[in-house]
């Protein structure tokens, strides 16, 4: 894989989006059956906890794989389940088959199938897909919008420059593992307007739509927060990690709406 | 109100829950245009805390009330936002607009629309309508079930007899205020095979379905729990309070999917 990777033309970036959208819906395919049909869930969380892989997270993933290495060959791929596979393009696709697992396993909505396409450098293109209430965010520079049936809506964060006006989310207070993670949360949650649990990949999703001010994870892996990236940078809003820098990797990271929320955020964390 | 009421038959029971699915779809009209609208949200909750409330939710129970006085002039009413109506048939319909109203304010799909009738002594019938998703979950003691589109899924609590096998839910832990709810819900999840947080509805309703073994609420209003208390009885569940008394005036309350373990939670309870 090239360090840099080329550029993606206007052309080429809705190419990709049309085949990332579609190969997401593909997926769909082999995850609905599962959905709320309590599949038995392997415990991969060993000594760290429950972390539940169903047949359906495995089979999304081999078939969004398969589709990549048909249509595009030349690009690698990172998968949550099947890792990594080297390319020869510079371009990456990025795949959470189901971010959300215990939601997906619990029959609770707020799971999605994630994909991304990183240049070597950042990922151009993101697109979460909940097939089962059938809708589609997608974000990439061309803009960021939620589809749904027909219907195209425009995403857009919303102003909101202090904590204490803020809808503030993280997905599982108990993620928040790391040295003084819970500590630097609950100092935030404590003088924000209202704090909410649980959501997963939607916390991005709806930031992105101006109904979330801020999210605060720890622990993520780099195929839970890329592809969300582009559809809250197209929509106005920020995603750094706890410091500030760069959060591909994922790791700690912070997303904010508003850029005077996020150095707000960010002196706190 | 007659203290006892008349019993519902067959029949009526039947004609019953016909208008309360149609009575919940018809306030949905009242509230769909708002979902992710981001509309405005009262605080009602003062010194207690964020605690919204819709134009939405308002214009949910006053559709839902209106349908009610024209179609059952001589029943009783109580709803969350617009109190009690005295009746004179000894049936009360229970009414909340919208449970869930931080997830519906934050964009997330875990709320419903909530109807029971109690027939003086118990809710006889429980609706929770999801419009947003086009899900209608359905209770009495002609069977518990799931009616999306076309499609009719009966509803079975799965068997689970240990806490250790168990998935745990609670909307959110900061409801459990009271001296030691926290400690001993924690108590309870530290031993579960997965602790969840967030869902209201959603928990009682993926209880019935067989995905959720264990909910754990406190603060429950009456009309938070009647309409859900048919759903999970039909399906094989149990709904008290904590300590195993009638759940119907809501505070404390445990669902189980599976006696045994409803036993084992009281134990800790």
């Amino acid at each position: 894989m090239n360090s840099r990777g080329f550029p993606v033309d206007d052309l080429a970036l809705r190419e990709y989006l049309d085949f990332a959208c579609k190969a997401v819906e593909i997926a769909a395919g082999a995850i609905l059956p599962h959905f709320r049909s309590q599949v038995s869930a392997q415990d991969k969380g060993g000594a760290l906890g429950y972390d539940p892989v169903t047949i359906a997270d495995e089979a999304a993933e081999r078939v969004i794989r398969d589709e990549i290495r048909r249509v595009y060959p030349d690009d690698g791929i990172l998968g949550e389940e099947q890792g990594r596979l080297a390319g020869t393009s510079g371009r990456t696709w990025i795949i959470d088959p189901i971010d959300g697992t215990k939601a997906f396993v619990t029959g609770q909505l707020h799971w999605g199938i994630l994909l991304a396409l990183n240049d070597g450098q950042r990922p151009v293109l993101g697109v979460m897909h909940q097939p089962y209430v059938g809708e589609t965010f997608v974000g990439s520079r061309l803009g960021s919008e939620l589809r749904r049936g027909s219907t195209r809506q425009a995403l857009r964060c919303r102003p909101c420059g202090r904590i204490e006006d803020a809808v503030v989310c993280t997905a599982q207070p108990d993620y928040l593992i790391g040295p003084g993670e819970r500590a630097a949360f609950d100092a935030i949650a404590a003088r924000a307007r209202l704090a909410r649990y649980g959501g997963d990949c939607y916390l991005f999703a709806l930031l992105a739509a101006g109904l979330v001010d801020l999210v605060i994870e720890s622990g993520l892996q780099p195929y839970d927060i890329q592809p969300m990236i582009p559809i809250v940078e197209a929509a106005g809003g920020l995603v750094t990690t706890w410091r500030g820098g760069n959060a591909n990797e994922g790791g700690q990271v912070v997303a904010a709406g508003d850029e005077r929320l996020h150095r707000a955020a960010l002196e706190m964390l």
